[in-house]
């Protein structure tokens, strides 16, 4: 029995998430019904980071335990044979027993992209987040500083979150503007769920001056999701890089979706 | 009546093309249906350039006629709200009577991006063209200069294209790589049936060392479509850009969609 790491991306749109549903199926189980194929035996895959329904990765990681003997070539090349097109692995590297996508991830980076035009895309539909007010970039990056360090994020916490603990360290955040595109882009240990599409919601609240920078701090402090903002729309959200620990050897580039 | 001209988008991929097959509804046909809404009588429109299944256009432009009195922001928030969310309608205009989307076009643009990378896209599944073997854009360049200039593009032709004349003047020929991807943007008065993807099946032949790059100049002095490549995928190909007469008023401005 051998450990392999296997990088992937996917388009999340057609996806119920990570995780399959009762009626709809996950990008996992197409990866592991894909890597069963190619094993030829059934595998189960563990990921670094669970995305939502909608949500994309750029730069997803998996592990998975096999008897089967196969070259990393075989696995990817085989692996998307029997993958939708919207999903696709991109390398595949053998790992001591001990290594865990998720638990030897030291942390995560999301990128989250809006779309700021007052007409809606077509283009990029399903792509990125539409929001039709202007929003002042700036003034999100500058809020948004409020939120870093180690916090209680209850109150960019999913009601339904499984996670133990509301606590995350927020590493990095930075909001800047191309043209009609605005990108948030988060680092953090690891994140809760909806965390930065709720991050993302009260910082449009304050880039459109609906609220004023104050707020974000007043909600953060609160640990109540009650006084959060909306939860803005997963087809924005984008997993773009995992960092490992030194001693996994698997050091990865984030991979930022740019329009 | 008076006579209007709209800019608009749209992603191709669920689209047989513009105009509709017997079993399938093409662009033309939704943004009639939008427009005859908004109109509240029947709206027939005409449009610069009529795209392929699978092509996408950032900057397509149609005109129509029609007896109802709307805002110019009626027309588009109207329209968008009838139309499905892969085609999104950016701007209208009331223009003179003479003015037509296609006869009033000086000339047009079409990008073409091909990922080059071993393994297939996810994320931009449909997005983009994929080519799995290493591509020289520089060769490709090179080689494309070949075609500038007025010529019988019979070669680079498809064998059902209803052009009266294959003769058609390419202003410029741009290839260039960033990082996986490569860009091919050109510049006509006009575009034949397939003249982008045929070239662009020209030139990827070139780019993977497969053919010298005189044999660019032979397809097109053949002037046998049978001589040339494959023809490229639909999928990277984007109609980024119409230049109109200058009486027109209409100014704008190319869309090239980057990743």
């Amino acid at each position: 029995m051998k450990r392999l790491a296997l990088g992937l991306e996917y388009d999340g749109a057609d996806f119920c998430g990570w995780q399959s549903q009762k009626h709809a199926r996950g990008v996992q189980a197409c990866v592991e019904q894909a890597l069963s194929k190619v094993a030829n035996q059934p595998v189960k895959v563990v990921c670094a980071g669970r995305t939502d329904a909608g949500v994309h990765a750029t730069c997803q990681v998996i592990h998975f335990d096999t008897d089967a003997e196969r070259t990393e070539r075989s696995w990817i090349l085989g692996g998307n044979s029997h993958l939708p097109p919207q999903v696709s692995l991109l390398w595949a590297r053998e790992m001591d027993p001990g290594f865990s996508a998720r638990f030897s991830a030291r942390s995560r980076r999301y990128r989250y992209v809006i779309f700021n035009r007052w007409v809606r895309p077509g283009v990029l539909h399903r792509k990125v987040s539409w929001h039709h007010r202007p929003l002042d970039a700036g003034l999100m990056h500058e809020a948004g500083q409020r939120l870093l360090g180690e916090w209680d994020f209850t109150s960019f916490r999913a009601v339904g979150c499984q996670a133990k603990s509301p606590v995350r360290t927020l590493l990095s955040l930075d909001v800047s503007r191309r043209g009609d595109f605005i990108y948030l882009d988060v680092h953090a240990n690891a994140f809760l769920h909806h965390m930065v599409r709720n991050i993302a919601g009260v910082l449009m609240a304050v880039g459109e001056g609906d609220r004023p920078m104050e707020w974000v701090s007043e909600v953060l402090h609160a640990r109540d999701r009650t006084l959060g903002g909306v939860t803005a729309s997963p087809h924005g959200l984008y997993l773009v890089h995992v960092e490992y620990e030194a001693e996994t050897g698997i050091v990865l580039e984030p991979v930022l979706p740019e329009f």
